[in-house]
């Protein structure tokens, strides 16, 4: 009898986990096998929260492709050396031969050390690593799905800012807040907003180059008497010289005796009141940049589903610990595989190379690096005016 | 010889402001006359920042009627009577005989002002409102063009949102702040959100109903034990008893000494942290629910343009010190006029009778009216993956 495959989505969600997953099952379809899903990642394998997806219906699998959020739930729970063997047991009992996670690199360290276990007690069972963060930041792959899509919506939105902060004469200075705790690729995206009329971003603040509060502030008001309006993005993961993250700074309180609470946005919009400007409006896309699918880029989409499919190819062919990674050829992308233990917990910062001088700004190295994965549009389906959407929780 | 037509954008700006524009000067090109548009409202009339729109390119006007804000700029600028003369000395001079105000309650009321004016004074020019606004307060018209589009951002956003956070088992309150100060249309329109899947919005907190706090609590934490997982959709005109706003309120500390500061959502956050559970996220949709034109609604664009042209057409038939309105046929809409003077300052609320009867939820009658204002997509034009947008300012 054939083995069976079974995937599990983990970590935070995008835009495009759920095409990895029509991936995966488009693939597996073409055997005889059965397709098993587990709910809220390792969780719904620990707990035994399995469903088998293997026949889904064409109309759903269209739909489950351009949902957003994991379809069929995640978690952010390690698994420990003493639940694998629960983990195997459940494996065994469906007949499991095949195992995709899709995650980041928490989500590869635990499936690089469930696929050394499985090794070691003498199983056949191989496991294959799906990459998946809005963050981009796991290494050896030359993007990771869901930052296209996150990056698209960063730079539509701030593009669509500047045009409402321009709509009044008076000035005004914006500070958007963007995702992103320790890399800063989804801040980055925003530089993508400007065109021959939008001069959003200004400014861009990424967590690679340590805060220093009076450069932020001179570098502001800087812009400010020159231009009147100032759009800022600023990375939540901002830190000081030492390490610090800046939003769990004391605050002040302003000149009302309002101390102000939230993460960096706040913080600065505090710190440019008493400083620089009244009007100032601060804006955290928190999880619309994670979730708004409506705005989703077809290329990251694509490639999402491409992944998913290449990680059932290269289990059945025999790989094993390894994680699915992306190349850029020319105007194209493929797949390729890398060591699970080479990414597992690794961090891939914002190039250096691709911070202008004045640390503000991206290099035309990093708007070509950008600019392909936010290519294309999807529409998905509307019913009476609104997305049509799908899960399996 | 034909006398000329002038128009401005006035107040907050909207994802179809501007097509308003466009239908205005596809109808006028019609006519022997030159098209005038003022920059930042009253403001460009008074400062004579007027350009000259008539022989703008076909494949600009597109663009034009998809770009979000106020392309030719906007103000909150409430003309006093002695500016009067001078806006009549520009009109002379540019040979102004019909003139087109886009905008809400406080511009119909500076045009009927206006237009009482020239009329003492013997002149022959014609003024005439064109409706616009997201808070829907308009009067005697059956909805503003720009509520429509709003409505859609909000109520797809909702849904995306719902999806985010039902990917953790983990329970979650999620509050979202929509715009309304006095008008609770677009706090209702998340209700849409809802379909066989989407729970959300659980609770819906309009300005008509004055804001108990410990009902608030009582009724969130009702849901929370429940569900687990809460999302609360609240206007920011919410008041008191007393008709206090209740973002003003001396805010409290929370546990860890912090004090909140912002609009409704950070408050309610606050007083829910304080009572209910720790993991509370508040988003503010803040300018994207008027500015995210790439989510705008294909029939609020359609009704947007109609106004324009059915405002020049009224002027030219002979119409003065009228709005446009909006009557609705079945599944379609046509126009009429309605007396400025009706209209000036006046707000329209949420009807008391499309709220349910334990006031945190709308009735069928009010989910009726405004699905069809939200149907249709339009794709703006992309260019290199980003929405391309126009301004004059």
């Amino acid at each position: 009898m054939e083995k069976n495959i079974l995937f599990a989505q983990s970590g935070g969600p995008t835009q495009v986990i759920n095409a990895s997953c029509y991936g995966i099952i488009k693939e597996a379809r073409k055997y005889d096998m059965k397709i098993y899903a587990a709910r809220y990642g390792v969780e719904g394998i620990l707990n035994e929260n399995i469903i088998e997806i293997t026949d889904i219906d064409d109309g759903s699998l269209e739909i489950l492709r351009f949902s957003p959020s994991a379809a069929f739930g995640s978690c952010r729970h390690k698994l420990k050396e003493d639940e694998f063997e629960k983990v195997l047991d459940l494996f065994l009992k469906y007949n499991i031969g095949y195992f995709l996670y899709i995650g980041g690199n928490d989500s590869m360290d635990t499936a690089n050390r469930f696929s050394e276990y499985v090794a070691k007690n003498g199983y056949d069972i191989k496991v294959i690593g799906i990459p998946k963060t809005i963050d981009n930041d796991l290494l050896n792959t030359h993007f990771c799905p869901g930052y296209g899509s996150a990056a698209k919506y960063i730079a539509t939105s701030v593009r669509e800012m500047d045009f409402d902060a321009n709509v009044y004469e008076k000035n005004i200075i914006t500070i958007v807040e963007v995702m992103g705790r320790d890399s800063g690729f989804l801040a980055a995206a925003s530089a993508l907003a400007r065109d021959e009329l939008v001069e959003s971003p200004h400014l861009i603040y990424l967590p690679e180059i340590p805060f220093d509060e009076e450069e932020f502030l001179q570098e502001v008001s800087d812009v400010y008497q020159e231009r009147g309006k100032v759009l800022i993005a600023a990375s939540e993961g901002l830190k000081d010289e030492q390490g610090n993250y800046i939003f769990l700074r004391e605050k002040k309180a302003d000149k009302f005796g309002n101390i102000q609470m939230g993460g960096v946005g706040k913080y600065l919009e505090s710190i440019v009141k008493e400083n620089i400007a009244d009007r100032v409006k601060t804006i955290e896309f928190s999880v619309l940049q994670r979730c708004a699918a409506h705005i989703l880029s077809k290329t990251d989409n694509d490639v999402a589903a491409m992944v998913g499919s290449a990680g059932v190819r290269y289990a059945l062919e025999g790989c094993n610990d390894v994680m699915v990674s992306i190349m850029k050829n020319n105007d194209s992308f493929s797949t390729s595989t890398t060591p699970l233990k080479d990414v597992a917990l690794e961090v891939k910062t914002f190039p250096r190379e691709w911070i202008d001088e004045k640390n503000r700004w991206v290099t035309k190295e990093a708007i070509d690096y950008i600019t392909p994965l936010i290519q294309g549009e999807v529409k998905p389906i509307f019913k009476d005016g609104l997305p049509k959407y799908l899960r399996f929780i």
